[in-house]
């Protein structure tokens, strides 16, 4: 039996580097609103003393649902409109906007992004005040911004971001708080309940069973809960490869819906708070189609589903329950890549 | 043999007002160019004269890619800082904004969704300059809007938008560059290109035969192109129910590329311009990828791909390409829908 005790080779664990730095999270957060926290409202108090008119925000990928996020922020919060940037009217068609007043606020985890780059310089040139929000304070973006928020997330190796999107979320959150010099204590809970919640991965490997051999998805959400839903849809298509469409509930009932029947699983985000509230005619007509509903929110809801993963979002203001919300759907994009035989850490053909 | 001389029974033809509803669409364009130009651009010309400094654009489902059309237009030709509203911001979280100068337009086909018309009195409330384009001019949302575009394309009966939504391209066309008093010559071809376009059914038939047991599909595209995406991938979800993912085409190589093989269809949508050189490199990825790429856009681009649909943009500029691009894919999806057995008239579960 000699043969049979060499040692194996050496393999690959697949999902190794995702897997730790999703296990960073709480750290990363505990950072950011710790030590992180001063300088950021330090920063948005010297933004708020321009006082802008309205906000443009510059993102791709992971990074555009946190700007997503912020949008809604900033537009309940500061009462600022607000719009989404599309960069090709600036660098494909070298659009010549006059942006005096107007804070752009570019998203990326790199900040290594050359069209981003050239699209904040145009924006500072036409008189708009800059501020990047990037992993890398020695970034090219954070270089040619006025001003810099630092995500102190530590690097990022996995393709599919997730400690940076979780830190972009809480830095714009003490951004926008900052600027109207509100109080930003209700972040302090949010690392013992990331701790929480992705203590209990076991609850997601269950539920990734569902999906072992779904052939779509849709996610749908309201409100601040809809940047979750598109960011778990991106989570679940760059490692499994599933087709997954996130639609707010509104758009949802306008067409999308007839693509919903009893093979097509839904998951719904429900924020604990208005945004659910706004859900629930979505969630009934969802119930009525016969659906496979998974619901990701308050233990009352999940109750209701055919399945799902309590949040426990008691007493979290339901505009930072986006922070823990992804957190089920990063693992769950994890466990059926794994179950796929895929690997998490580099999907085909993709580079960061 | 006498029993089989019966009548058969009469049956209702599937997509019978739907069909009806796109043939329509050249002599809806013909109207609005001739008869509803100078009132659009009145209108157009009292709106620039109130001098607004940014832009909200607020609309659902087709009707909200009409409004991303606008919003590349408004930000190219007026270089007016421009944001997609989010509805849920007013509508659930109760934002109250300052919207000084801003011009606030909201496109809907009906105008009588209560949420919009909550939304534009309260944008009128915060001073916004309020522009309502709808198909019906005594609507609710006319009613309670500063100014009024009509759309003139005449009642609209089957769920699926698809006069409405190229009379809205050409409504906003109309307006942009009314605002700042640009010619709109250009746009009188449309009509007899529409035609032809519309003419070439029997091609798209044949192409339809690819997508007859498809169970997912991407559709990119650029710039202008990009809201055709979108709304081609909805034309293709509420009437066939394939689930059919748009994405631009930098967002592509983000993370979704991982999704697509050579099982999974790729429609680009290739403008002859700008919008069409910024996707070059994602179409040679695709190639690359061996992905089924079908190419609606330039005869070149077409030639290059496994097929496509020619479109007649010669001379067309690129900003008035969406009013064509979108013809075959209205058509694609209504030919879809047929050869599996629905009904593209009334989608399931759907209401208007």
């Amino acid at each position: 039996m000699a043969g049979i005790t060499a040692s194996p080779i050496p393999q690959r664990e697949p999902g190794r580097i995702i897997r730790a730095e999703m296990a960073e999270q709480p750290g990363v957060l505990r950072r950011l609103v710790g030590q992180g926290a001063p300088a950021i409202q330090e920063t948005a108090r010297r933004i708020a003393a321009r006082r802008p008119r309205f906000c443009v925000l510059s993102a791709r990928g992971s990074s555009d649902h946190a700007a997503l996020y912020a949008k809604y922020l900033i537009e309940v919060e500061l009462g600022l409109p607000c719009g989404l940037s599309s960069l090709a009217t600036i660098t494909a068609y070298g659009a010549e906007q006059d942006l005096t007043d107007v804070l752009v606020i570019t998203v990326s985890q790199s900040g290594g992004s050359p069209d981003m780059v050239a699209a904040t310089e145009a924006a500072a040139e036409s008189g708009a005040i800059t501020v990047a929000i990037t992993n890398n304070p020695d970034s090219p973006l954070a270089e040619v911004s006025e001003f810099h928020v630092d995500l102190l997330a530590g690097p990022e190796k996995a393709l599919p971001a997730t400690k940076t999107y979780t830190a972009e979320l809480l830095a714009l959150y003490l951004l926008v708080r900052g600027m109207h010099d509100a109080d930003v204590s209700a972040a302090l809970v949010l690392p013992d309940l990331a701790d929480q919640v992705l203590g209990r991965a076991e609850e997601v490997r269950v539920l990734a069973g569902r999906y072992r051999f779904a052939e779509r998805m849709v996610i749908t959400s309201r409100g601040y809960g809809y940047p979750t839903a598109k960011e778990g849809a991106l989570k679940l298509m760059e490692t499994s490869y599933i087709p997954a469409l996130a639609y707010s509930g509104a758009d949802l009932l306008h067409g999308p819906l007839a693509m919903v029947d009893n093979i097509s699983p839904v998951i719904a985000i429900v924020s604990d708070g208005t945004g659910g509230h706004a859900l629930q005619p979505v969630l009934d007509r969802l119930r009525g189609r016969g659906a496979d509903l998974v619901v990701i929110g308050p233990d009352k809801q999940v109750a209701a589903a055919a399945n799902g993963f309590a949040l426990p979002t008691h007493g979290v203001p339901e505009s930072l329950q986006p922070v823990l919300q992804i957190l089920p759907l990063q693992q769950l994009a994890f466990e059926v890549s794994i179950a796929r035989g895929q690997d998490p850490d580099a999907p085909r053909l993709l580079a960061k």
